[in-house]
């Protein structure tokens, strides 16, 4: 990786972005964590997910406590370089609730539409 | 849709939660929005997926100008309530660029990792 690669993202006022973390074979969407420029270098070089923690103020590489390591498996920036979407090979549960997803356990029952 | 649904987002500063909006069938991350409130009360409620455009500062009913519609087929709210996942129904190109997805054309080629 080269260093570009990070200089490329636009980051918001924290210095963050949204990364989109999605299971690489099935395409289920896992959860949503936020990357620093820092973070996003060592997902994109260490073959494991690192969020910035907005609660904690820290560095949390995914799995470490809880074993639920995220391997990384692809990375792409949308087209106005604000978002991240890493594709990954989730261990267990995604979410910190054991859901398989933070996705899981609210939905919202929207009105569906037809074409 | 009882209020009590959009009261319990998490909202950020600026009063807005990302919501990421993904293929309802095939499940490929199309793109990432921005919804407030009444964005995501229209969502819910229209069948059709309305955003709060940052830049333009307006409300967005994807597909108004470009015909690319995104027809609602789900929504999910995350497990500390501060990120949306929609599924839909996409017409046409989901990004603004042509391309199917948002993140099409931007391949970070990271270091991959093994379980």
């Amino acid at each position: 990786m080269s260093a570009d690669v990070v200089d490329r993202v636009t980051w918001n006022a924290d210095g963050l972005a949204p990364a989109i973390i999605q299971q690489f074979d099935s395409h289920e969407v896992l959860m949503l964590g936020w990357m620093d420029a820092e973070a996003l270098r060592r997902t994109l070089t260490e073959g494991r997910v690192t969020f910035w923690s907005r609660s904690r103020q820290e560095y949390w590489r995914k799995g470490d406590t809880s074993g639920h390591v995220q391997y990384v498996k692809g990375a792409r920036l949308d087209c106005d370089g604000d978002t991240l979407l890493i594709a990954v090979d989730q261990v267990g549960a995604a979410c910190h609730t054991g859901d398989h997803t933070c996705f899981d356990a609210d939905d919202l029952a929207p009105t569906v539409g037809e074409r």
